[in-house]
C-alpha cells in the first residue's frame, strides 16, 4: 500500500499537458502550484514549449533529470496510457489522471481504464482518477487540482480532510468549508476510482495525525471490507468520519447509475454499516459541514443530557423540540439548584432549558453564573447556548464571549456550542475560543446529536466479535429444509427439533419421541408449494394419527405431483405461542454477508421494519438490532403478552452472523422465518439456506 | 374588529413611560419614531421632563390636546391600569402594552391582566400583548418597539409579514430575514394576547393588500375556530401562511408550559388543521426563512414533477434523494428530447437530472438550450439549477443570469429555484430576476415541496363541507352501548343491527329475526367488564341456543355483580372477515372536535399510526386521512386479503365529523371500535359515546 505522502507530499511533480493558460485543465494545476509557491520541484511537459507559464517545459517525462515522485495527467484520454508506461519507467510513485473519457463514457473507454489500472498494478505506480479533479494539501503548497474553487477562496489548514468521488460535488464541500470558515488541510477526488477508491483514502486519512476530521462523499463503495476497516481506524484514532451516501431513493440510485455507470448496493446497509462502524451518515451538505465545525473543539460527549440556556424562552421550546427529535435528553436542574437560581433572578426559568430572560442585557453575568450551576449542579453532557443577535452586536459580544471564556476554562472536557447571529469576524472569534457557531438553534441541537454519537461510539470502541465457527462445509446446490435445519442447529441455531421418517412406522416413532401434536410435512425437491399439494398436516396426534398421516400425505403427493421424488416426511412439534420474527443473512455486493432481524408479518412486508447489520457481530450489536425497530414493545411485552427472551433473540441473531461470515464462500442467503420469540429462548420453525451458486 | 390600520397605520402614537435614554425600553420606541422618520404625531408621556429626546413632553395621556389613534405603555405593570383608562377617555383605539409582570408571573398579574382585558373589551379599545416586544410597520416608518434588532439591520419593506407570540424570538426571525434580503413590511409580537391574538392578526394580515407572504410563530392557539378561518382566508387569497408552532415534543410542550403558562393541546392535532386549511407547518426557523424566500416571486406551482439542470452528476443525485424525501417526482425527459440533447453535448446526462457537466465552462448557452427543454419538452411545474460557486463568480455569475432571465421570459409562470454559492450583492440581482438562491441544494428542494404544497392547496380551494344534520338531541350522562349504537345508526352512520331484548323470548325471536350466529351481551350499566363477568356469548345459533344463553348470561350477571342493573341482553349478528378499523373523534381543547382514524392493534397502540382532521369535513378529505396511513396498504389490499371498501370508509369517516360538528354542545368523544373495514361496505361493531358532563 502506498503512503499518505505518495500522494499528499511528493517532493517532485510533472504536469503532462501542461497549459501556458492558466484558465485550461493543463495550466490550472501549474498556475497553482507557482501562485501558491510550492516547494518541491515543478516539472510542466509539452513538447511544443520551451517555457510554459515562465517554467522550463520538458518534450517528455523521459527527458526530466534526477527523481520525479509524482505525475500529473492532462492529456486526451487516448494519450493517457503511454504518458503511464513513462510514468513507470521513471519509477514514479503516483499518477494522477485528471482525463475523462473512460468507464464513464461506455465499453471502450472502460477497456482503456481497465488497461491502465492493469499497468498499475504490476509497476506499483498507484494511479488516482481518471475523471477527476485532482488534489491538494494546503499544509504542504501541494495543488495538483484544476478546480477554479481555490482562485475563490484560498485554502487555510486546518485538521479537516475531504475525500470526495464527485470532483465538482467536492469543490462545492471546499467552497462551503471556506466560508464557515473550517481549514481543510487535505482534499482529494477520486473519480472513476481505478485504482485508488476511496474507502483506502478514508484508511490513510484516518492514521494520518495531520488530519482530525474527515468528510467523506460517496456514490459507490467498491471495497466494503476496506470502507469497514477505515471507519474502524478512524473509531480507534478517535476521528470523526461524516459521511454523505447518495443515491438513498429510488429515484437517486438510479441517477446514481446513470451517472457512474456503477451499481451502489442496497442503501439501507450503507446506513447501517456506516453507524455499525462509528461514523455518521449526513443526507445534506449542510448537516456534513455543521458537524464539522462541531468538531473544532475535538470535544465529542459520550452521554445525551443536553443542557439549554438561552435568551428567549421560544427558542427554549424549539431546541427542546429538536432535542426530541435527536433522541436527547433534556433532563431538568437539581431542585435546589433551581432554588438558588430563582433567588438570582425571579422571573428566571431555571428549570432546562435556562431562560435568563431580557434580564441578560442588564447583568451579562447571569452568563457565567447560570452556566456554572448548568454544567457543574446538572452534570450536562453538552450545552447550547441561545444568543441570537445579541452576541453579533458590538457592545455585547466580546463581554459575552470573556464570560463564556472564563466560565468554560473551570470545565475543560465539556461541549458548548452556541447559537448567534454575528458577522464572520466574531463568529470567528467565537470559533476560535472553542465554541462552534450555528445561526439556527435546530441545526446546534443536530450537530450536538452527532457529536454525542461521535463521543458514545469512542468511548464504546469496536465491539467484540465473537471467534467464527470453523466453515459448516456446505455445498452449492439446493438444500432441503430439514438439512438447511440441521446445519443451522448445529451452528448453535435454535431450530425446531424435527425428525425426516421415509416410513408409517418411523413417522410413528418420531411422534412418539416428540410427544404431544405434531406437524407433518412431505420432503420432495420437486413439491415447492407443499400446503397446495396436500403435503401439509399439522396437530396430528398419537402414534397411529401419525402413522395414518404419513399414507394421506403419500397419497396427496402422488395425486398432486405424480412422478415427484419423495425423502420421507418431516415430524416436528407443534409450538404454541410466541411471536414470530424473521431472522436472516444475505450477501450485499458491497459488504457481503449482512443480517437481517425484524417482526413478522405487516411489519417486514409493509412498515419495511427491519434491522440490519454486516455479519459478523456479539450479542451487543444484536440486542442493539431489536432496540431499533420500531415494533420492538411487541417483544417487550406491551399488549398484554409476555415480554420476549431478547437474550436467546440476540444470541441467536449474533450466532446467524458468526455463521454466515464463517460461510460466505458457500452461502448466498440464510432464511429463519417464522423464528417465534418465546417467553423464555426462541425457536425457529422453518429455515431455508441458498447457496452462492444454486440457480 | 378593529382594522389593520389601527394597529399598523395610526395617525398618531403616544409613548407613555417615554425615556430620554434611547437604550432603555421607554426610550428605543421614541429613538425609533424620530431616528425613522414615522410622520405621524409623536408624543411622548413624562411628568417628570418638559422635553424626552428633544420632543414635548406630556404630564399625562389626558393633557395632549387633539385625538390620539394609539397609545405605547411603557410603565411598571401596577402602573398600566391607570394609562388604559385614560388611553380610553381620550379614544384612543389601540394600546400596545411593552410592559411585563403580567398572567407570566402568576395569579395576581394574571388578575391585573384580567382587569385591563376587560377594561378594554367594554370601552372598545384593543390590546396588544403585554409583555410583548412590540410591532413595526417598516412602509409607514411606524416602530412603537423595543427590539434592538432595527438598529443592526434596518428594515426595508417587502410584502412579507410576522406574527410572533414571542418577542425575543420574533426579533430572531426578524434578524435572519434581514439577512437573507427578505423585505418585512409588517411585524408584531402578541406576548400574553390579553386581547388581539395570533390568529386574529394572522386574519388581518390574510386581508390586507400590501401582505403576499406570512410567517407565523406561535407556542399555543387561543382561539382555533378563528385560527383556521385566518388560514381559510390566507388560501382564499393565494397567501402561504408558514406556522412554527413549538412544543412538538414532549419535553418541548414542557416547556412552553413552563415559559407562558398556557396548555396547548394536542400538537399532533395542530399538525393536522394546519395541513387541512392549506398552510404549511415547518419545524424550524431556517426552513421557514427557506420557503418565506422562495415565495419572493410569488409562483406556486400545482403539480409535484420537479427538473433538475446541474453541473455536478453528485448534486444531481443529491437532490433526486431529497425530492424524494419530500414525495416529489423526479420524472425523466421525453425520449427524443433526451436525443437532441446528446446530438448536442454527448457526454451530458439529458434524463433529469439534467447534467450539463464541465462543458457548461466552455458553452453558457448550453443552460437555457438545455432549460428551454426541460421547460418545453419535459413539462416540469417547477426547476432547480445547481450552479454552486459558478454562478458567484464575476466571470460567469452574470451571464450566466442573463441566460436565464431571457429563457424565463418565454414561461413566466413557472418557478425556477437556483443553488448558488455567491455574495449577497451577486445573490440579490438573482433573487431580484425572480430566482430564489439557496446555498444547500437540499434546502431549495425542500422550499420548492413547501411551495407545490401551496401552490396544489390554492388550486384546491377549502374543500366542500356537506350540511349538517341536526343535533341528536343527545342528554349528558351516561348512554348505554345500545343507545350509543341507535344514536349512530340514525346518523348514518353503518352500525351492526342488535336488538336489546329484555326475556329469553325476546332474545329467541331476535336471533331468528337475525338469523346465523349471533353474539350475545349483558347490558347494564354496573357492568364495565363483561368479559370478565361472564356477560359475553358468542356464536350462539338458533332460537334455542339464544333462549338458553339469555339464562347464562342473566346467572352469570347474578353471580359476578350481585345487585347490578339488568337492562337486558344486546342480541347482534356475528360478522366474519373485513380489517379492523378505529374510527373515532374527541373533542381537542383548542380546536374543538377533531375526527381520528387508524387501523386496530398495534397500528394506533405501538407505531401511533392515525390520522386526524378537524370536524366537520366531506369525503375527499376523509380519503386523504386513510391515504397518509403507514398501514394503507392493509386497506388497499395487499397481504393477500381482498382490498376494503374505501368508498365506504370515507363516507362513515365524514358522516362522523359532522355528527360530532353537530353534536359539539353535548358530545365529549365517540369511539367505533372496531369498525370492520369489509370488500363492500364497513361496519361497526361496538360504540361508546361520552357526553360533555358525564363523570
Amino acid at each position: 500500500m502506498a503512503s499518505f505522502d505518495d500522494y499528499f507530499a511528493p517532493r517532485s511533480i510533472a504536469i503532462v499537458g501542461a497549459s501556458d493558460d492558466p484558465q485550461r485543465i493543463g495550466g490550472r494545476p501549474l498556475a497553482h502550484m507557482l501562485n501558491q509557491r510550492f516547494e518541491g520541484a515543478v516539472y510542466p511537459v509539452n513538447a511544443r514549449r520551451e517555457k510554459v507559464q515562465g517554467v522550463r517545459s520538458y518534450p517528455s517525462l523521459l527527458d526530466i533529470e534526477g527523481d520525479l515522485d509524482f505525475v500529473l495527467v492532462a492529456v486526451p484520454a487516448k494519450d493517457v496510457s503511454d504518458v503511464i508506461q513513462q510514468a513507470i519507467a521513471k519509477k514514479a510513485r503516483t499518477a494522477l489522471i485528471l482525463s475523462a473519457g473512460f468507464a464513464e463514457t461506455g465499453p471502450e473507454g472502460a477497456a482503456m481504464q481497465a488497461e491502465i489500472a492493469s499497468a498499475a498494478r504490476l509497476s506499483g505506480l498507484r494511479i488516482i482518477g481518471p475523471n477527476c479533479l485532482g488534489l491538494f494539501n494546503s499544509a504542504k503548497r501541494f495543488f495538483p487540482t484544476f478546480t477554479s474553487t481555490i482562485d475563490l477562496a484560498a485554502p487555510k489548514p486546518g485538521g479537516i480532510a475531504v475525500a470526495s468521488q464527485s470532483g465538482a460535488y467536492g469543490s462545492h464541500i471546499y467552497m462551503v468549508s471556506q466560508q464557515r470558515g473550517l481549514g481543510i488541510s487535505y482534499w482529494m477526488t477520486t473519480g472513476n476510482e481505478a485504482d485508488l477508491h476511496v474507502a483506502e483514502l478514508i484508511q490513510l486519512l484516518a492514521e494520518h495525525d495531520g488530519v482530525h476530521t474527515i468528510m467523506a462523499y460517496a456514490e459507490s463503495i467498491k471495497d466494503g471490507q476496506r470502507f469497514a476497516d477505515a471507519l474502524e481506524t478512524a473509531r480507534q484514532n478517535r476521528k470523526p468520519v461524516i459521511v454523505m451516501k447518495v443515491g438513498r431513493s429510488a429515484v437517486g440510485a438510479e441517477a446514481a447509475n446513470t451517472h457512474t455507470g456503477s451499481l451502489a448496493g442496497e442503501d439501507a446497509v450503507y446506513s447501517a454499516v456506516i453507524r455499525q462502524h462509528g461514523a455518521f451518515r449526513v443526507r445534506t451538505t449542510e448537516e456534513m459541514l455543521d458537524i464539522a465545525c462541531a468538531c473544532r473543539p475535538r470535544i465529542y460527549p459520550s452521554g445525551k443530557r443536553l443542557g439549554i440556556v438561552t435568551i428567549s424562552g421560544g427558542a427554549g421550546v424549539l431546541m427542546s423540540d429538536a432535542a426530541s427529535d435527536h433522541g436527547l435528553e433534556v433532563p431538568p436542574m437539581p431542585e435546589g439548584a433551581q432554588a438558588r437560581m430563582k433567588a438570582v433572578l425571579p422571573f428566571a426559568s431555571p428549570r432546562n432549558p435556562v431562560d435568563v430572560t431580557a434580564q441578560f442585557f442588564n447583568d451579562l453575568t447571569l452568563v457565567p453564573r447560570f452556566t456554572r450551576a448548568m454544567l457543574g449542579e446538572g452534570g450536562y453532557d453538552g450545552l447550547i447556548g441561545f444568543w441570537t443577535s445579541v452576541a453579533g452586536s458590538p457592545v455585547l459580544g466580546v463581554p459575552l464571549l470573556a464570560h463564556l471564556r472564563e466560565t468554560m476554562a473551570d470545565y475543560p472536557g465539556r461541549l458548548f456550542l452556541q447559537s448567534i447571529l454575528a458577522d464572520d469576524e466574531m463568529r470567528e472569534r467565537y470559533e476560535e475560543a472553542g465554541f462552534p457557531c450555528f445561526e439556527d438553534p435546530s441545526r446546534a441541537v443536530a450537530a450536538m446529536a452527532a457529536l454525542m454519537h461521535f463521543g458514545a461510539e469512542f468511548a464504546a470502541g469496536r465491539a467484540e466479535i465473537p471467534a467464527l465457527p470453523p466453515p459448516a462445509g456446505i455445498v452449492p446446490g439446493a438444500i432441503p429444509e430439514h438439512a438447511a435445519k440441521a446445519i443451522l442447529a448445529k451452528a448453535g441455531l435454535p431450530m425446531v427439533e424435527d425428525i425426516l421418517a421415509a416410513s408409517p412406522e418411523a413417522a410413528a416413532e418420531a411422534a412418539a419421541r416428540i410427544g404431544g401434536a405434531v406437524a407433518m410435512k412431505i420432503v420432495s425437491p420437486d413439491i415447492l408449494h407443499k400446503t397446495e399439494a396436500g403435503g401439509v398436516m399439522l396437530g396430528v396426534s398419537g402414534a397411529a394419527g401419525a402413522r395414518e398421516a404419513f399414507g394421506r400425505l403419500m397419497e396427496n403427493a402422488a395425486r398432486h405431483a405424480p412422478g415427484a421424488r419423495i425423502e420421507g416426511v418431516l415430524v416436528s412439534p407443534m409450538v404454541q405461542g410466541g411471536i414470530e420474527c424473521i431472522l436472516g443473512a444475505k450477501t450485499d455486493p458491497v459488504f457481503g454477508p449482512v443480517i437481517l432481524f425484524g417482526l413478522g408479518g405487516i411489519f417486514t412486508e409493509l412498515l419495511n421494519d427491519v434491522a440490519l447489520r454486516r455479519a459478523p457481530f456479539g450479542e451487543e450489536t444484536a440486542r442493539a438490532m431489536i432496540g431499533e425497530l420500531k415494533g420492538k414493545g411487541i417483544l417487550e411485552g406491551k399488549r398484554g403478552r409476555p415480554p420476549a427472551d431478547l437474550d436467546a433473540l440476540a444470541r441467536a441473531i449474533s450466532q446467524l452472523s458468526l455463521f454466515a461470515e464463517a460461510n460466505a464462500e458457500t452461502v448466498e442467503s440464510v432464511e429463519m422465518n417464522p423464528l417465534l420469540a418465546l417467553p423464555s429462548g426462541c425457536l425457529a420453525l422453518d429455515a431455508l439456506i441458498v447457496t452462492r451458486n444454486a440457480g
